[in-house]
């Protein structure tokens, strides 16, 4: 089988990836994977949520959102509208959610860390691009407080890394572009640690449901290009990337 | 290891499935499993979503919402706040998704069916039982059109029936109940059909992430609870139960 | 005449009323009048709006809401249009200007009491059974607080209960069904004490004005529909009725 | 007894109409009850409401707005709140509701008539204000469309006034102002005929319950500030005033 | 060339300025230009936005809305669509900037005084007409500080007035009506002191450009008229007049 | 005097433009203006507003966005809060008001032209920057309708480009950055036409009132970097460029 941009069933797209991108925040990130193009900031508020108030802990939190010359046809501002959509709410809870397992909270006293990804051009896989992109300017965002000494620990426990994977025509594929996903009949986007652990599945049956065996196929090949994607990820963070998972969390280690 | 309920690590809450719960919707359900007690409706509306007009083809759509008081701490109504909430949002998108695998829209003609999902009160897993009362619901109503001759053929392709299952204290456990829920180091909502395949798999490493052979446990679980749910709905649907699976859709047949 | 149900002019539906119909809230009610059911809970927040702070005084308040299958065409969530439709407004305002008459705020220290009026069918009459049945929610919520002894006088001074009247076909009825409210031409709602005094009336010519002569029959029909209520209600309550005006308000005493 | 502004008990406060206070909208009037003043605009709009299409009949509808300068305290602006409050929307759907018995909808084609009142300043009776001057407004708006030739019959059926009475330190009074309004026990407004009848009557015992007998006390105020009042719109309407009643309305002729 | 109305083109309309207009605010004024009808109320509230919180500093700020009858075709209310226009907001913008310019806001405590505009008629000029009102308003409001001795100072350092002028048929003009605004290619509002100097100028070449010469036609015509506005300001305002300016900022004084 | 960048006080900061940056849209301009920098995009919807239906004229309209991460402080989406904010309005509103001075929209069909403007950094003068990238999309969007045919006259009337200019420390300046734009006593954006007119004239004493002088001063600063800007766009256009101005409006047509 020969995919629409001659890749491999198993192969990414190009990914480039420009830290820095920004002179504002913290952390900055140009991610782009093919055509897809997401600009990931990290910024620090030294104010949390009204549930971690007197905890000593922090907070990392996530939005996303698509400009409106990202997509074909044009994607009207939400807020225009004056309300999200729903799937705006869920990639950015997925982001948050996946971003909050590479870090110790407890560590970075009470400050809010808002991840916020915008989408100037849309491909296929903008939320998996979202969170791979993300973790560097999270990163970088930390580092920044750690260099300051505002942290004595650094707080990143594990790379986190995220990519889609999907069945079209019967063929399971890594790394959706938009053609190749409006045509899935199964989507799924997986995202794991530098263990070869899963932090999210999401799968969903888009026309037709999907037997175990398909299932594994999909999970194998997710595997694969996460791997390579936390390479990249290693490599653009050169020495920053050695200090990732050097202290373990005091409590919540696992003991299997 | 015993269950705050003394339950088996892979055994059910029980589950009772009142039919016609309600006299103005087309089909309703009260469904209880422990504690948890969802009311859902099916509402059949003769107008489609615009990008459905002209199409002959159906849809099916759904709301999901927890009343104040079915919860500890008295839940604040959405309609008070003036947003829908992305917990919420989410939620809806996937009874809705996961419902639409159960029928043929193409046999329904330009109508909307609207499934509800009313939590009256909440001890973990409202989102599945959402989805297993309102397939039940959803049957009734096409069946409301089919004896009244609105359509020709019967469309439900096959059952549908959702569980959650996660990891407490390093034990994978099905059908998990708020106390555990809340305690879980993985969760996951898995929805399944009668042929053993998947519709959707959201697995989410709570605090800490989880291996592959994890994944297994908990995918093994799931499906011998759906089997289980199955087999009560068809209970539930007697004759009707017959029906299902009879007609397959036309076009989309699977060609494995 | 003879009524759509078979009833006489004066008489009311049958009435049913459960309580602790829910295990989450103080008090929670299922009120029953025919084919109308309303779950009313009562659940205690210990804060106050801020133009209580500091009074020492405590407060209720009421929503209510329809759930989307409880009317023939489905009723859309308020939550979904992002505002709260007017009718919503006023019976919510009714409901809690009604069910604080019945209470000595000075007595529950700074304390909101939610009454949630949860319509799960249809029939007519909804908000006064909202206030019948809310009535009973709040005196269990009351009675949860003084059992624990987190107040120190029973401060329920009286019964309070409503009902719908109006002329249909020139005839005064008691307590219309939908059917009935959809033809009346004068609609009233009436809520009264067990003193036979009222709270609250609201009478609306629908199409025609109505004469003094034709609102006394009414009213009387009222009050005959509330005195019976209120025995139903102290039934329901069961020894607890007789806490219910022990205490009088210290000040606000009235001397006729 | 001494009221506050020296009146007797049955005492209306001075009453001034202005018509044709603005240059625009079809009708206008600036009512001034004491120091109470609305601004009252009747505006036609050559559409109705989607339930009205094609039914060859008319609609009136009203909106009410207090000015942030009408009251002591700065009214916030519900624009810039986002939302309308309760108390508002009970107010425009009370008098919408009361003006739509003054005329014969039917006689007027699909056209909505709007009804405008905004408080410029606030004394007690704003909404009652709002319904007698809204009626006039109406009716110059009625008559603009009847000399133009566009409607053939004058479809004013009666008049309609309103008035506030309430029972302030045990003794019931006619027209209260702020100050009293803000001391009654019992407030109502009530809203009547030329024929002596009943629109709407809305009662409230504010802190404490009332009896029949105070119910019948002021019932008898009311309907004597509401003669007066109509006797001041028909001096006011002069020529026009005449037309009112003139047709009946053709079915919905009440037999008794 | 003859205007319209019959106005010479460097004429102002008729103006009348009625102060007091009503009672409850600080200070309240009803402003007429020509047909053009604005409530400019100021209110003083002893509150400041939180950027102020500490600062001993005070603010102005304004609101600007247009009742539903003030223009021919009904202005729908903002309140009731939820949101506020576009030129609703840079109208109040430019009403709370052009004011602060008026005032010393070191002088008056924390303090906010509330200018609200409400226009009651509108023939062109609305904007204008509500700062050059506002600013009597605004001084009688801070008078009412100064006598009572809250503050020492006078704080008003300047008058403000402002005014339209346009192009219509090649021709400048002073002072728009509406069916002028409606014609003109250029349109032009500007805001002035008493020193001659200049707070805001607006300039839009609605359907062409236009050139320097033609921009200092403009000024001029503006600045003629907003003398002979600051004039009439200082008629309305009698004895106060006299104490404007007679205190000079402390800082920020400026060194030319 | 020594500007924070060193640049002399009538110097532009370095510009650059890059054309087609994005590949979804009809045109798309990244333009830098030091280290502001904002991604401008044209797209053209086969739809026009409600008012230009029926009437075969297009529309030109524009939205204006700042990313999170553009401003030091996080700036908090307008999405997430529900309403877009005054400023937001008034710049989108100047950007589309100025597009449209450069286009005969009766040459372009019932079509709209969404300007997009999304700041991704932010260092003063986002405004006028959007305008002058704007305006090369959007040349860009109509030669794509040209080339392909779909409009028939070249409908680009002339050059639009846009600075900001204004008072710092009483010296005027051309093209602030955000430093000297916050210290700035006088703030004033010009938007002008390769003719040397005016389009818009914004000007803003921010503490303190400016004379004619001063104003004349900023609008020479002005006058010569819109020349500059235009020259840019010439070059970046490069043979397009020509093709402006070619076609006169046919009406509208302005004798002096």
């Amino acid at each position: 089988m020969i995919r629409i941009d001659n890749r491999k069933y198993d192969q990414l797209r190009d990914v480039h990836i420009t830290r820095n991108y920004l002179k504002r925040p913290q952390g900055s990130v140009l991610i782009e994977m093919g055509d897809t193009k997401v600009i990931c900031t990290a910024m620090i508020d030294d104010k949390v949520p009204p549930f971690l108030k007197g905890t000593n802990t922090g907070w990392v939190t996530a939005e996303y959102s698509m400009l409106p010359g990202s997509t074909i046809q044009r994607k009207a501002r939400e807020s225009a509208r004056g309300r999200i959509e729903g799937r705006t709410q869920e990639i950015q809870r997925l982001i948050g959610r996946s971003l909050r397992q590479a870090i110790d909270l407890g560590q970075i006293g009470e400050r809010t860390i808002w991840i916020d990804c915008d989408v100037i051009q849309a491909d296929g896989g903008t939320r998996t691009a979202s969170i791979t992109g993300g973790f560097i300017a999270l990163v970088d965002a930390v580092n920044w407080l750690y260099e300051k000494g505002d942290i004595e620990t650094f707080p990143i426990l594990n790379f986190i890394s995220a990519i889609s994977v999907g069945i079209v025509d019967n063929q399971p594929l890594l790394d959706l572009c938009y053609e190749e996903d409006h045509k899935a009949s199964v989507d799924m986007n997986v995202v794991m640690t530098d263990n070869n652990e899963f932090v999210e599945i999401q799968g969903t049956g888009e026309e037709i449901s999907f037997s175990r065996k398909e299932l594994d196929q999909l999970l194998n090949l997710a595997q694969k290009g996460i791997n390579e994607l936390i390479e990249m990820q290693r490599e653009a963070l050169g020495n920053i990337a050695e200090l990732i998972g050097k202290n373990k969390k005091a409590e919540g280690d696992r003991d299997e």
